[in-house]
């Protein structure tokens, strides 16, 4: 019986847990026998590795975070540490590596890839930013929490006539920014991609206040500016005296949206049915509405910015 | 100035409203004049068309239902009916009809093009069946309730270990019933695609409960059966006594999910794109992964049933 | 060290696990040992006994449902069973039970009572409609979650312009229709405890619309009516068309409200700082903003019955 | 017919729509006709005054924020302004204010009082630090806001193993950060009225950890501690890195809770019935489970702290 071992990594995001469940009871249903790693890539150097079961999982597909646990372990970055984590790998019998998380963790799945271990990477972290595919697990959630909490701040900023500021996650790119932006009407999202100088942000305060709009919200991508800055120049160089909320850690928790669970689901179960077919050492992207397995190299060139049309559609529907 | 007339049609759905703020505002931007059409294609007959000014519809994004009223109007199947309504927006001088609604909605507005008018639907339904589209608007807002009732539900049967059936929305496709039992990990799904006999639901059942679990979650669409009918032949041919949750409107309201704001506000822009280059007659369809001017013609030939192995994933995962 | 032990008893309710969490850790706290009894009082009979570690009840405060599980268990009130149930207790050295229910389960713990076992009772049921109590655990978050289902309905509602009548729980009592009437702007509550004629019901819709209303919302405790003949009552006399929506099992689940939790953590410690006092045999009462130990014979002649003057208040504000 | 002017002042708070249409419309049921003042006291000095009739006031009542605007105006500390205030309102006809608001609002009510003005306060604001009441409307929307943000950050926290910090609203009173301690499962809470040394919290996270936890959660009012000076202390002085949230502005919007919803439409209702009975000058109070009219004067004296023992509570139940 062919064994799967899977670990979570990286930054936790909502939908880890109902990928650890379909994972595990799809290959179980495929005649895997499953193992599950704690804390991700230290938990091989740590031999915590123990077997999952089906009703292991029970339970958990609506819960947010990961019943594995997940750690940032940068000493990964190391060819020695790879090798001996390829080695207890090797050990436990492990024929295949199934890693849940983001783009750092996919390049741990590559190193080990390298020393000829048969991996597939699930793509999930909140933020969006990965190649070769066009979602990620954990994005709808987070960004359905940022819209909610715009609504909580949009009650008092009306009631106040106030400017708020908002920060929310994206240190490199404007993903949660932009559609959570969109999706609870901002007036303005401030993203990385797009850098306006703070003054042109003024003045486009200053004329959605004249067209009879007594509050406005903007959104800014922690990786656009630091946003006690961009209050600082708001209150200096106009009449308006913003509020500022971090949304910070708020925006990792939570149950998983009905999309991500979804998601969760469906590349779950072909990550599976790539391993049955002998495919492996790929991503299961989600591209144009498909979930397919993306080589590890094709990914690399299958970028996926933000959309400047969707960009500009926010300030036409400000208005 | 060129006007557009907007009205909502057919049962309500979650994302109306950012669509009725967001072809406001696009259109206005775009140069053209808008009025709103009160309770639907009755309310065409009965004069009730006013402007829409962009700050008619602040604040309203994030608010289901429709300020525009909708109704059911079967009336409009008379032709004498559709060419007194065709004559009333030529009265008012209206270039442009947009129908947001489900398929009999879309079907108004192809009876109103025939005679002339010049119309696009938005597909804004929350039991996504609608041809030339693989999403519509509400759908996903829809099933997230849909999985925080199951939720609710599962921690009471969880606790009394029982059987519960939840029948949820869907008269001729499964599709609510099936991603929210996708999302939300239920042990069985009856959708009208799929027939299953009654001693087969009852064997599945059987089969669950020897697996270890405690209690299970069968998720009923209205148009699979009457969910009274399944709860009765359980009770009688098992040794579970199944409880009966039937969701009904609740599965109708709520603020928009992120998704469905953001796609009506996207195919909102581009209905009036559409219009701008005088593209017209079209439904703006989702259609692997891109929204797309789909011409009804067209469209009617565009089908997308529920996917037989999402189907089959659910009964594979709840092992 | 002496022993505590602790059921669950009847219908679940949300704030049962905080309750349990609470106990344990404060009892612990206080030299206790503890166990959990599994599904009520039946658990006792099979010897469904297990030890219950500060550590076992980590991480359910948040969570609906029981995890000590729960059962009817209507062979209780057999005088035998509960002279077997008492001696199982004996056996097992149980110096004292709390019990965590309504008042099936209060009445359980009385008989045990009535053989010499110590007992408590902690109020816990959605219905809060115990004696000696005015606030059962797990009501708020009833009443929350109708107010939730409620403001759904009405978007709905208000855009169909239409009568909706939505049945809650309350078999004998109004409080949750009354309570949720009122925090959800209701027009009508219908309660056992003030019967009204179905045609003073028609004629308070009627009324309510000829105030410019354009849709109502009925609440109708189970205990007052069959629902479905007041929709068909309404829809034989009056011009409109009311939906019905039973909201069922949906209101016994979720995760605590805030007051739920709060109250099951300083009820338990009530509790445990009873026995410590060597008081038992009561139950923890929420009594004017004073939570009190009241004995079993004391709190059956305090009754807390809904309170007119707010249902007459409803009556008020929805005009 | 008697005038009755009302106005929400201060921080907004959850409910406030809620008391707005419970006043209107009782008020017109007692024979009142009825005035809203817009945005505060601010609102009186600019004649910003108009009708309310029952219909302005539909739809509100599950809405966050005041559809009457609120405002800080600290120049109303100026009996000359004052003067003006309550000569406008002579002008008006206004026979009785009733002003909704915190403990500035009602000092504002106090000195248009002590020129002749009629006035009754309404207590309402999120931070439950009001004397002459218990409770204050807009404190259990804010607590539950904060459990639910809790509940996400301690998913990941639990993934990571990580201390979490979580800043909330409390300047002066700690109310918020014990309750939601209480009902969140927090470890330890740090509030103004027991101030904690560093070096004790620190040793308190090292114990709790000791006991198995492996993570935990820290509550920190705004009036304990700068949030971000814990932080640094905590990594500096152990082997953790805790995380920093500052809820801020969330604390303050979204739909009111059932409670406050339910306190809103009785403390209005308690309100009218006094100035029926020509009782004003007075807050309407929450003692002892009975909402009671207070003078002004005796209001002074009857200040409710945090409570000791439920403070001690929340480290019992952490173990």
């Amino acid at each position: 019986m062919k064994k799967i071992a899977l670990l979570t990594s990286g930054g936790d995001a909502p939908g880890m847990n109902a990928a650890i469940r379909a994972i595990t009871r799809k290959a179980i249903h495929e005649g895997f026998s499953v193992y599950g790693i704690e804390r991700g890539f230290e938990g091989i150097i740590n031999n915590e590795i123990r077997p999952l079961h089906a009703r292991d999982v029970g339970g958990i597909i609506t819960t947010g975070g990961t019943i594995l646990r997940t750690a940032r372990y940068p000493e990964f970055k190391n060819l020695d540490v790879q090798k001996r984590a390829y080695q207890i790998l090797q050990d436990f019998g492990i024929d295949h590596l199934i890693v849940i998380g983001g783009d750092g963790s996919q390049a741990g799945a590559e190193s080990l890839m390298r020393l000829g271990q048969s991996t597939i990477t699930i793509p999930c972290t909140i933020d969006n930013d990965m190649n070769g595919t066009q979602y990620t697990i954990g994005f709808d959630t987070a960004i359905n929490t940022v819209v909610d909490a715009v609504g909580r701040i949009r009650d008092t900023s009306n009631s106040h006539e106030r400017v708020a500021i908002i920060e929310v996650m994206g240190r490199h790119a404007g993903h949660i920014a932009l559609q959570s932006g969109l999706a609870s009407g901002a007036e303005l999202v401030l993203v990385p991609e797009y850098p306006m100088p703070l003054d042109e942000v003024c003045e486009h305060i200053n004329k959605t206040h004249q067209l009879g709009k007594e509050y406005s919200i903007i959104l800014v991508a922690e990786g656009a500016y630091e946003s006690g800055e961009v209050k600082e120049y708001i209150k200096n160089h106009t009449y308006f005296d913003p509020s500022l909320t971090v949304l910070g850690y708020l925006q990792r928790g939570g149950a998983p949206s009905a999309l991500d669970a979804i998601l969760a689901a469906r590349m779950s179960e072909l990550a599976i049915d790539c391993l049955v077919q002998n495919i492996d050492n790929c991503i299961t992207g989600y591209i144009d509405g498909q979930i397919r397995a993306i080589p590890y190299e094709k990914a690399k060139h299958m970028r996926f910015g933000i959309d400047k049309q969707q960009y500009e559609l926010i300030s036409i529907l400000s208005h």
